[in-house]
């Protein structure tokens, strides 16, 4: 059955190859065209349009950078939703807002064509070595027919719950988890730099015991480094990203106030000239707010 | 050498019972005597008094609730400053602020005395277990000179700096960033709920990925059950070492925005009655600000 | 010449009312028609739509409860877009989101159609008495234009500049001020009630004093009292507002953090049950929080 | 009957004058004794010690820059609670914690000697105006002996309670409400700055319709002028006061977020070099938070 993958940036591109490897019928579309062209090595069909790739497909991945991006794709003339068959599934994997998630199922819901929401959790080499985490969220039927195509991409699937939404509020809350630990990070860093303690000493204690996740090491090495060049994420993707977990906060009525906060210092970050660094130099910003000079 | 230990509660009492059992010779003493009198079985020789207790001792160690105990036993007539013979060491392990440790270091020093802070990472069970994380700093020759102690009651010690404070503020820092944790599950768990996701599904997925480290497990548990009672550290020791942190970095004009965040859902837990239950009840502070009833 | 006015509330009502008694010729348009029927005795003309209402205009005056409102009454088919003649103004008056009113100002001019915004300070006997406060912005010989009508509602007219939504801008920067106040009396008197002052005599002391301002007195009486009911404006509206003012922020790259506390404590309310009080029952937040029961 | 003035800073010295011209019998000291030499033209006793000066005095005024002032005048060897009369009043003047104001009540009291709080509203020129604000608190009789006293130094005296810190909590709070004018100022004098506003012709705008009160117009000039030098008070002063406002509501387990927030910018603010600028400064940060230069 014809798989199709729309939007083939760091990630996606990535995923693609994946699933191709893994022997599906793969067909890809991207907006521009000659990262596409890449993947005819690995017999990816290429086509020109959404319309084109979309017509026939039993699966249609988007992964895309954002709501603007998605909706155009799937709601535009030639779209995926004018063009998807009754009973196939559109697989929404990148990270959008609940809003558009919520909008995406109805929509779909309305002609027979299903939808799931499927983001994942991992950065470009993960998607590269097939070891991202998925959460999917949706029907359990339409899940479990999608199955061999998470095995293709991720090292686990968790299945969240029936309504799509539920995933892009994990995936959500992950990010807002991580910007959590950045700003500690950043707050913590600058205080143990104020009283001369070296920052590399300090992470390297914090990873040796009770903070020994992933995302402390990364994030640790970064801020003791105090290197946000080059930027892994710019300033204004993980704006973009908190303020979706406000929106999808606010819909529910849940004040999150250290959401809040790290908002706040991402435009201060970006009113302070930070905007083409990484979004984990919020952590310079509370070094600077402490009287602390940037590191050489 | 006599190595005395001031102050035997949940921790002390375990980490003293640890040198005992290494084969050191242990003197002990504590306000409520009763407790000393369990050590006997582990040769200890109890003392009613600290002048008693510090009299010859080659290492004197303090494990006491807050700084008020630990002034006391150091300050007032009869105590450790006073009885503590010149080249004895002065090892301070419990959490107290950066201005007595620093005071600490001023007035044994003034004495010919030496004073090392050696504060630990870990839980009674931990410290039963001699599995105790330590962060120590001081004159590096005395720190070697400790090192057996250490040995003793900790699975790694990790040598912080010359300046005893430092590891003070290691220790306040390693505590903010638990309550960090702590604030961000609580609020990232009440958005879930209000999207109708399991809670322990959601700490699974969490603690399966990205945020594999202890202190999501311990605290992520204890929030997905909401239950926070019986509390393994109540509301107010919390806010006590809340307020070290902003004590600490306000002596060096660190301001730490995320702390106060956390200092005030502290004082606004104990105002809806949450001030027997544990610390980690800010989350269900979260869940109710958002709507959300306790659960059964 | 034709003055026409949509919206018929608390405040448009007033408006229009004193509009028709200075002796313009008013045609008058309400969502529910009752409203509009009450203004024939001051000679007002009654239409049964949009489109009948501002036929032959010369100014349309929207004073409407939100975007959406205003949104409909201008953009669907018939609506004063499509309406209204060149050469002709649409003076917007209630508090609308800066983006909307760029959005109004682009597409009336795309048709040689006029726009200013000049929304209003004031409670609706303000209203009544023809004593708002207007800030008005646009082109400068289109406000000359407006001025008799601004006469006719209120005591002074602020000409803030050439681009419309500046006066939007001012409108919500000027709730965020109200909100601020509130908020700052909430704290200030859930401190001085936990010593044992009476708060009505605080108030009288800061009215008396530095605070002399209007909103001190208006919201420190209602404080004072811990008296939200009958609700003025319940608590989605000034959330409604508060999220305007973030928006209006977030569009220039401004971090407000007052106002994303204010924004929190506002959900906070609402998930603490006062979401039907008036908004400044953010007071009694501060108040609870601090462990003070609410006033019989 | 003798009054004894301690403290003659830029508040203090014209205080002391008003009493001296008001026909009191007047004692003056200060640590700089040149300060105290300038008052002899209106028949000061210029005293070389508190001893000296307090000796004899029915009341002695405190009137110095932080509580280390204040207890050292008080409880050193030879100062006021050893000399100090029974019967004879203190009347502490300055903005000191609450929690020393409780200390002298105490230690007043066990000597049979009165003490009631009496903190001033104004800047110097109000001072020397005799048109300041007092907020006096303390026995009901003892605060009537002292109203001649009040009245040659003020336009108003507010009997706030019984308990002497009653009236140290209002002063306390009243600064709170003055940072908070001032954040909320800086906050949307950068709203409306990004958009291209005039923030003179704003701060017009506000202080000729809801916003009149005398702090408006004192900062909302500062602000729009971007002017913070030469300071009236320096930034830390102003979070010596913050701190104080903090500590006042710990005691009473109240939580104030403003006030963390007002705390946390003035820290930042010093981070990043306004440390000898004006506290209203707190709106250049805002400012520059959101991108905007200084101006010129």
């Amino acid at each position: 059955m014809k798989i199709t993958f729309l939007g083939l940036g760091n990630m996606g591109i990535a995923m693609a190859r994946n699933l191709l490897r893994a022997g599906h019928d793969g067909t890809v579309w991207n907006r521009t065209l000659s990262k596409a062209e890449e993947l005819r090595a690995d017999n990816a069909t290429v086509s020109d349009s959404v319309a084109n790739a979309t017509r026939g497909a039993g699966f249609v991945i988007t992964m895309m950078s954002d709501d603007q991006a998605v909706s155009s794709a799937v709601f535009d003339a030639g779209g995926v939703l004018e063009t998807l068959a009754p009973g196939a599934v559109h697989i929404s994997m990148s990270t959008i807002s609940v809003a558009l998630s919520k909008t995406l199922a109805a929509e779909h819901g309305k002609r027979g064509q299903h939808y799931v929401a499927a983001p994942v959790f991992g950065r470009p080499e993960a998607a590269a070595a097939a070891k991202l985490f998925i959460a999917a969220a949706g029907d359990a039927a339409v899940l479990e027919r999608c199955q061999p195509i998470f095995d293709a991409l991720g090292q686990r699937t968790f299945v969240i719950g029936p309504q799509p939404e539920m995933a892009n509020v994990i995936k959500l809350s992950g990010n807002f988890l991580i910007f959590s630990v950045i700003e500690a990070l950043g707050e913590s860093v600058a205080l143990i730099r104020k009283y001369g303690i070296d920052p590399h000493a300090y992470i390297d204690f914090l990873t040796s015991t009770l903070f020994s996740a992933p995302v402390y090491k990364t994030y640790g090495a970064i801020i003791a480094d105090d290197r946000y060049q080059p930027a892994g994420f710019k300033m204004r993707l993980g704006l973009k990203d908190v303020r979706l977990v406000i929106g999808a906060a606010e819909a529910v009525d849940a004040p999150m106030p250290l959401a809040s906060l790290v908002r706040d210092n991402m435009l201060t970050a970006i009113g302070r000239g930070m905007e083409d660094l990484d979004w984990s130099s919020v952590a310079r910003l509370a070094a600077e707010n402490a009287g602390l000079p940037a590191k050489k």
